[in-house]
């Protein structure tokens, strides 16, 4: 039986499907669709890569990676074996038409959704545009998923979308950012536009900062061909961070519909404060990890310094952590720092955006720590999803103290299934034509102008990044920036 | 050891202990006390009471009530031992000087705070407090405590303060409401005043209505000779009603001190929308219960109509249910309803007050049920302590669905001991000289004032209170009150 939400018939066509993102994230999540019935039965995944030879060799690669790293699903034989059914496989090289031809052939006469979902480096999506074009791949209900970062900078970026732009339409073109389709994430335009208690008070009068950190735990292991060159900046502040910061600053939209949701995102990114000459070393922290402990199950591990993990001639100042101080300069915001923060081989795997509120004006109670008893909502996406709210609560049987007490508004949800992956919502989006959660084009340029004057500070001096251990949290600036205003970042203030 | 929260050393003189409530509620509040240290060991309770002859028997009535009545104790004979050589016994005539001045040989040269707590019908405090000054009784640090309803109307109200005006200074005279010293009034301050996510939403822009109802499932049992010419409004209404709208409306306070939260309260008290001649059929719902069902641990049990329960001519006006839409002029509140609600033979025992915030005023999500999802926060003093808060959160794996889900600021209190009862609260307060939560002159004064003209209007009309049967929710016409302004009562809104 046909789930009531299955996505539409389609063709799926996955290039680069042996690389990271497809093995770890794409494949599992597909499984997943199939296994909750989601995905339309009238459906192909067309595996397609450059390297791997054949179809058992690529299915070898899937199965494998669906053991090691997806933790959710208890992986079934049978079922594995129906949705292998599901799955062909081209063997492409994608700068030469022949494997583009060989796809033709095979699609010429379907008629379905068809998704060409790039899992590869941004490099190659104008080569990709082009050769599907010329193949005749290209249909009316064809479109195109492009994986960040697009470009590594503002021209960059341009370059690509101006390539895209002749071959599809702007409503063809998915540019995805796998965090805007947690569940958490969600949840936030929830809370915000479905409460009045909290919507009411989302703004300078009522809020002190707002603090959004990803930290990851692992280094940059077998990605440290792309990342170096590439580094934190644009890894992923530029696309994911911004991306937070936006659904948590947007003016309340008139509808979910993707082009009101989009409109209110894009203003955000257009007013933020430039960060420019002096105010780059100011507001921006640059770190790169040196060796140190990371803590594992297994007790503490000892890990190499960047440089090391390279494997080249041991310099670089690439970013692998970048904090930084944004402001937004509109009615809502203005004066409400946003701290941003990401980083590798930090002390553990997170992602939290933390709203703090102001304190209250004025306590009749006894409070030991007036200003960490204030209001606070923390948004966590990662590694479990949920929300907390600290209020403050009489103690009992004391006449004047107060203490903070944390409410979690996940316990709730524990009566429903997993919570499903980001990309499976993701994934269904693209099928059923549904680009909310997908970026417009104007929004990554504005993101990308933002970004490129800091980018270029850096190389313009050759600015060597500061150090830190790996297993800390970045490099000492990066807690001098929030104590310079009298603050602290999460963890230290929990 | 003592507790550090000790009292201090006191003689408390309990007047009417042999009545429902010193059985019920004052001697299980001071054995608590006592079981936790929190009696200073130079203290000792005079029981005093007129119809029981000899302190054994008062003992044997108190420990049959504490069997009966306390649920929190598992009771401990050698505990209660030691409990009972901290209690000394009087019979005495209030009446007459004779049992006065035995108690004043006994209390002659003591030096300890002295308390003299009148457990009995407010047409006897005139009586006591003259016998008391005539026999030298009352030192400087003794204070009178009087139990609600003081007298029964205005003029009777004022009668009774200027008679103790004449023996006592305002600071030593201590009407006591119990409700105000449940934790869970004490918490409404904590998180009006200690959340800024709260205060600043707690007016006529934000909140829609309150409800606040106080329900009892019990009849008038052995109190029918008390109740009957008293009624809901005088018992229950104008004392513990009127207080609860008075912490749930009062502006903040500059301190926790007593003359400033009190300064507060009776600005409120004052600020009440007089109900006068035509308005009080209006906003004004009277009821009497008749025979019905009421549940049980057994079932459902049938009952007696009030009429019946008097044992008298069966013939009566007095109101067993009273419901109320009031409002307070001034600028925080204009506008916003307050709904009070108070009865016997109800549906179940229940006290909460409910704050309604309104809806959103735009929705971008699916809300089947728009005006029962908006945020509500329910402060719940019956049968158990706790409050909650209803928020709006996205359904998993539902693209545009919110639904109400319900946050209970109770857990975080799992870990701490018992819930003290109010009248432990209460009882050291007055002990310790703390008056916050007790009520000054004024405050009675313009409570009685407010409830005046509609206690009038019902006797000059001789109304008969409308009919409920017992077990339900009130007369129709209490539904009916809500109804008009498209609300329903919360025990509907489930």
């Amino acid at each position: 039986m046909a789930h009531s939400d299955a996505t539409e018939p389609f063709d799926l066509i996955l290039m680069g499907a042996n690389g990271d993102l497809a093995l770890r994230k794409l494949i599992p999540a597909l499984y997943h669709l199939f296994c909750d019935n989601r995905l339309h039965r009238q459906g192909r995944i067309w595996t397609v890569s450059r390297s791997v030879p054949s179809k058992s060799a690529m299915l070898a690669l899937c199965k494998a990676a669906m053991l090691e790293f997806d933790p959710q699903v208890t992986f079934n034989e049978g079922t594995w074996g129906e949705f292998t059914d599901y799955i062909s496989f081209v063997n492409m090289d994608f700068e030469k038409s022949l494997g583009y031809e060989k796809l033709q052939k095979k699609l010429k006469d379907v008629k379905r959704q068809r998704i060409f979902y790039c899992a590869l480096h941004s490099k190659l999506y104008p080569t990709i545009a082009k050769q599907l074009a010329h193949s005749g791949l290209i249909t009316q209900v064809s479109r195109i998923v492009l994986e960040k970062p697009i470009g590594s900078d503002y021209e960059s970026g341009a370059l690509i979308n101006k390539c895209m732009a002749e071959y599809f339409s702007e409503s063809q073109i998915y540019r995805i950012d796998h965090y805007l389709g947690k569940e958490t994430v969600q949840n936030l335009l929830a809370l915000r536009f479905a409460n009045s208690l909290f919507e009411h008070q989302w703004n300078q009068r009522y809020i002190d900062h707002i603090q959004i950190t990803i930290s990851e735990s692992i280094g940059v292991e077998s990605r440290s061909g792309f990342y170096e060159g590439t580094g934190a900046l644009r890894d992923m502040l530029q696309n994911h961070l911004l991306q937070l910061l936006c659904m948590t600053a947007m003016e309340p939209p008139a509808s979910l519909d993707a082009q009101a949701i989009r409109n209110e995102k894009v203003k955000v990114l257009k007013n933020l404060k430039p960060i420019t000459g002096a105010d780059i070393d100011e507001h921006v922290v640059r770190g790169q990890y040196e060796a140190g402990f990371i803590q594992t199950e297994n007790g503490n591990e000892a890990v190499q310094r960047y440089r090391d993990e390279l494997g080249v001639d041991g310099h670089s100042v690439t970013d692998t952590f970048v904090a930084m101080k944004v402001e937004i300069d509109n009615w809502r915001w203005a004066g409400v720092p946003f701290y941003l923060r990401t980083g590798k081989r930090l002390a553990k795997r997170a992602c939290e955006i933390v709203v703090q509120f102001k304190q209250v004006p004025h306590s009749i109670f006894e409070m030991q720590h007036k200003k960490t008893m204030a209001n606070k909502l923390v948004f966590r996406l990662q590694p479990d999803e949920g929300v907390r709210l600290q209020l403050c609560e009489k103690r009992i049987g004391h006449h004047q103290q107060v203490r903070p007490m944390t409410l979690s508004l996940k316990s709730s949800n524990e009566e429903e299934a997993r919570i499903p992956d980001a990309y499976e919502r993701l994934l269904t989006d693209v099928i059923n034509n549904n680009p909310t959660l997908f970026l417009r084009e104007d929004e990554l340029m504005a993101a990308w102008k933002w970004a490129d004057p800091i980018l270029q500070h850096w190389q313009d001096n050759d600015l060597k990044p500061e150090t830190y251990a790996a297993g800390s949290w970045g490099p000492a600036a990066a807690t001098l920036l929030l104590a310079k205003d009298g603050r602290l970042w999460e963890e230290n203030n929990e």
